[in-house]
């Protein structure tokens, strides 16, 4: 009865709602530059305080954390809601049908940069304890905020912040809503991330090209010797041969097992999605491939000439960019350590660096939190929502599961085909609407919540 | 005795020779751009009928052959000389100390794109007979040129020329001053060239790149694809595994075997002029696979991203750049043929294209007429040369020794540093006159030459 008032209440509001979003996305807030960061949080701020939400700058080595908390009852749930007030760079401009910080309607979606990552979310978010607020009163639960600025750089500080103000952010689960949708429209539960080691390999020959003829066999190829490299790291069917790369990968629960064997999936429509037309797995091999098993991945290899025609040398360089996807419990740092002994004994003159780290993390499919915000998503879209034991991709989801030590689930509300990070981000108008709605379910159904 | 009065002849003409030099360097013909191609043709027909040659401009289907003789007397012995009137492209410009089409003289050396490569070395061979038949009179040995606009671009049109002129070139030897001499300063015969197969490779993945974390283990990795496939290509003592590669290399003969066994080496100097410090072979190691292996190389590989930091990408392509340096009796065509058939079986969907084909050559060592040659050259260099199997790199030699069915010697002129293809090309001002003192010595060796 009450979200019904609610749902109405905000159909009422639209273009307040908007109004407020837009005055936010047009606040520029790019991270990697430095450009608008300060404004940004003092804007958010304001808007926060404007909710009745009390906030403070909390400083990191690099952009502030804008906090912000509305504790009523301590004895009630309290709820960390996290997410980041920086976006990507808008380059290449000219790829923009619009304006990038001029947040434009056209079918349906707002274009603009950070509509969908994460301005239009973490938005969401805010509108929704303002709109149960003027509804209902005051909020069944203790809120509080973690919007930091740094998302868009790997968030470099964000695991000390949490670890220096762990009693600051104590609370019963962290809710996250960034990325988007499942790609058929139905909504997620992720309920952890793959983490992450990239490195780059430096291979050498001479010192400088040499011609292929009158030094070929003489002067060692720096690409050959990357590629017999590679050849020692993985079979052909995918398995990595870095000794004790398996040795901490959590076995599967049967839930978990189960939860994937029921996921939806379209293959012939994801294939259109990645561009692969000769995509042919079964619904339980790709999701067990991207939520259940780590990845080794050539991200770039450059050595030689690329350009038109020929041009016959012997590189005096080769480099090579890789990624690895981890996940739980292996640990970053552990396997970085075990790729180097690799390189160390197969390559011994190839240089390895480490460009991040960021390690995995897996709420359990089973805790009882984890069937509220279900229920509580489910009412909000309709619809059952996906529950995922893992997202393919990374984010710093560690720090609470790990560091803070509380359950996490992340609820993207962005349509598939935002575009973060490319030009002509986006989030759909109705997009934006659930999820200032799914949020106030998400308050109603922790209202009542009665503990694992 | 008469070579004696030639050498002073010589000496007494050094600023009408350097002039003469100066005035065809000063003429630009860069094939590949097609800048001064006509009016060069006609300054090199110039130039040689006033030294009695006759000449004629034969087509080709690019720029045409400059073709001269001086047929004394069919029954003697017929000498073919192969030169370039091409120039490489003289970019990049601001790297060059003088103005590249100036002619310009410091510490020795005469600068200017096509001093070395070939114009210098071409003019040197016109200027012997100029010297011979000023001092001596008629020729004892006939002579014709072919002096093609076509060498910088890969001589395309060569073979066919070659082909269909058969009978106008019939000849008893061909003989080639082109490139440098070796690294000692010691004068060189060389009895072959290694040939070429250039290849590119392409690798598909998705048709765009793909997100790392959100894809990865999904969507195929086309740099994984090139690397499984070059593993298949070579093991790790650098055997080419290559279905058939080595049928038809022709095993060296003893004496072949001899005489790399005897060539000047000094592995701390090649080590230096390579730019790897890490080079340890013996002389003989070094030379059988410069001159009697072929190699299969990575000139470029290029996939994904190769900027500064990090980017998470599943890369849409993988390209490849490789190059086979191929040993007598090896046919670029058959190998290119087996390389097909190779990439078919192990990576179907690689896509395969050739960029250029050469083959190799190789006149035997024990042919009097290399005997002859090497003699005249020990005469003008006051020290035996270096007698080489084959040239590590490649050259169109095999239309001669193949398609004309003559021996083909090649005997540089140029200086070891006369960084052919790069800013401020160069030959030595001595390089230059004893390359005009040479050809008359081989002139007079040829004429006592007796037959096989």
């Amino acid at each position: 009865m009450s979200m019904s008032k609610i749902e109405n209440h905000i159909k009422g509001k639209r273009d307040e709602y908007l109004d407020l979003l837009f005055t936010f996305l047009r606040q520029k807030s790019i991270s990697a530059q430095n450009v608008g960061m300060e404004e940004a949080c003092i804007l958010l701020q304001e808007i926060m305080e404007g909710m009745g939400i009390k906030t403070q700058l909390l400083p990191t080595k690099g952009h502030p954390v804008v906090y912000g908390e509305i504790m009523n009852d301590p004895s009630n749930f309290t709820l960390l809601i996290y997410g980041h007030y920086d976006v990507q760079p808008a380059d290449p401009l000219e790829e923009w049908d619009s304006p990038p910080f001029e947040p434009t309607i056209r079918n349906g979606k707002i274009y603009c940069r950070g509509a969908g990552d994460n301005k239009g979310q973490l938005m969401a978010q805010l509108l929704a304890i303002k709109s149960y607020q003027e509804v209902i009163g005051d909020l069944p639960i203790n809120i509080k905020f973690v919007f930091e600025g740094e998302e868009e750089s790997g968030s470099p500080n964000l695991a000390s912040f949490v670890e220096e103000n762990k009693d600051l952010l104590k609370a019963d689960l962290v809710y996250t809503s960034d990325g988007p949708m499942h790609e058929s429209g139905a909504p997620f539960v992720l309920l952890g991330v793959r983490g992450m080691l990239y490195v780059e390999l430096t291979a050498k020959g001479g010192e400088w090209d040499n011609h292929s003829g009158n030094k070929g066999n003489i002067v060692p190829n720096p690409a050959w010797k990357l590629v017999e490299l590679l050849n020692t790291m993985k079979d052909s069917d995918d398995k990595i041969l870095i000794k004790g790369f398996y040795d901490d990968l959590r076995i599967p629960t049967e839930k978990e097992l189960e939860l994937i064997s029921t996921l939806p999936f379209d293959a012939k429509l994801l294939g259109e999605q990645i561009g692969y037309k000769g995509f042919d797995m079964t619904a339980e091999e790709y999701y067990r491939k991207l939520t259940l098993e780590p990845t080794i991945n050539i991200a770039g290899f450059h050595s030689g000439y690329g350009g038109e025609g020929s041009k016959t040398i012997i590189p005096a360089t080769a480099k090579l960019k890789m990624d690895m996807r981890l996940v739980v419990d292996q640990d970053p740092e552990d396997i970085y350590e075990k790729f180097q002994k690799h390189v160390a004994k197969y390559a011994p003159d190839v240089e390895v660096t480490c460009h991040s780290m960021m390690k995995p993390s897996r709420t359990p499919s089973d805790s009882k939190v984890v069937e509220t915000i279900k229920q509580a998503v489910e009412k909000a879209y309709k619809q059952p929502p996906i529950l995922q034991p893992s997202l393919g991709g990374s984010l710093p989801d560690y720090v609470w599961t790990q560091i803070l030590g509380v359950p996490s689930v992340i609820v993207p509300y962005a349509n598939f085909d935002e575009a973060n990070h490319s030009p002509n981000e986006n989030i759909g108008i109705e997009n934006f609407f659930n999820g200032i709605l799914c949020t106030c379910h998400v308050i109603e159904e922790l209202a009542g919540f009665e503990g694992n």
